[in-house]
């Protein structure tokens, strides 16, 4: 079943195109800006009626929110081992994945929104400093959780942790202190050799 | 197998209440308010390490964030009929769950916290007004889709609308203009008696 991924890699379609590299599935990658002009014609939009990117084609299956896709891909190929074979490890997964995108994504957005994203003139500096400050409170949480474990959930990089780690891209900027169980888990995520390809799409695209 | 819902019914632990009820199955509630003092005592920070409500053990699965718990309990029961026999039901039931809490969840908290939640001298007009100016492009998006269709996926309701339901409960102040799908589409999912015994429990312990 041929695969489609819309969406720039230097977007959240990073997350679907690194699944897709680690679960060695063939795809044709359309990179797309998320500010048009392709994500805004009718083609697209009957694709992902919210004009945003990512969304997949999945052998005529239509998706959009990148950590359902990713969800759905994992689950779709448990042969490529993103996914958990235990009622619990699925619980887990669901649980980090929402956390990422509660708990962590409207605040890393926040702050990259203030600091970076935004022309210079619209930035909030207060609110980007709001945003570090409850960073920290649940870091603390996902720190404690690492220390004495390597993977999120199991004994295996999993779904949960792509989406969390890819969530977290920014960590540096984003983790004040040391966070050695963080950090070091963050590290092995992204050392992956499908983070890598998949990363390498931005610079290709850059 | 004994399940334990914790959390105050006015506040996110709703969800799993509504879910619970829906799928029939008996469960403690343990109304702890998430403000404290008992979210921040050493037995409840080993269910839930943020202090945060909901959370549930279910015999013994301890789970936090309730999106996933709701998928966690519909999964787990599919005889319940909020889940989907199809990898396509199944991944709208991801997209349109990730959808509320990275979509939605985040500015009807935003419009919600400095309208209602925060102390008056904390909350910010402009930061309300801009959540639901941006609000409305989204319930565009999920009016179109609910035109000529009863349920958010497939033939009838799943944990999707359930968890889309409960994150737009304040959908009278949030939504602008008729949007006529989305509200008889709102309505249908609360004037089920599952969510009728679930709401209930608001006041009782108001």
């Amino acid at each position: 079943m041929a695969l489609t991924i819309y969406g720039i890699a230097a977007s959240r379609a990073i997350r679907p195109l690194w699944a897709a590299e680690e679960l060695g599935l063939p795809y044709r990658h359309v990179p797309w800006h998320y500010n048009g002009p392709e994500t805004r014609e009718p083609a697209y939009l009957a694709i992902n009626p919210n004009g945003t990117v990512p969304a997949i084609d999945d052998g005529g299956l239509l998706l959009f929110e990148s950590l359902a896709i990713t969800l759905h891909l994992a689950q779709t190929r448990p042969a490529g081992g993103l996914w958990s074979e235990t009622p619990e490890g699925v619980a887990g997964l669901y649980q980090w994945t929402l956390w990422a995108a509660t708990e962590i994504e409207p605040l890393a957005r926040q702050w990259f929104h203030h600091t970076s994203f935004l022309p210079p003139e619209q930035r909030i500096e207060s609110l980007a400093t709001a945003a570090l400050d409850k960073l920290q409170a649940r870091l603390a949480v996902l720190e404690r959780h690492l220390a004495g474990r390597e993977w999120l959930v199991g004994e295996r990089f999993s779904v949960a942790d792509l989406n969390l780690a890819a969530v977290l891209q920014r960590l540096d900027a984003l983790g004040r202190g040391e966070l050695p169980h963080t950090r070091a888990w963050h590290q092995r995520c992204l050392a992956r050799p499908a983070a890598q390809r998949a990363w390498a799409l931005r610079q290709a695209k850059a």
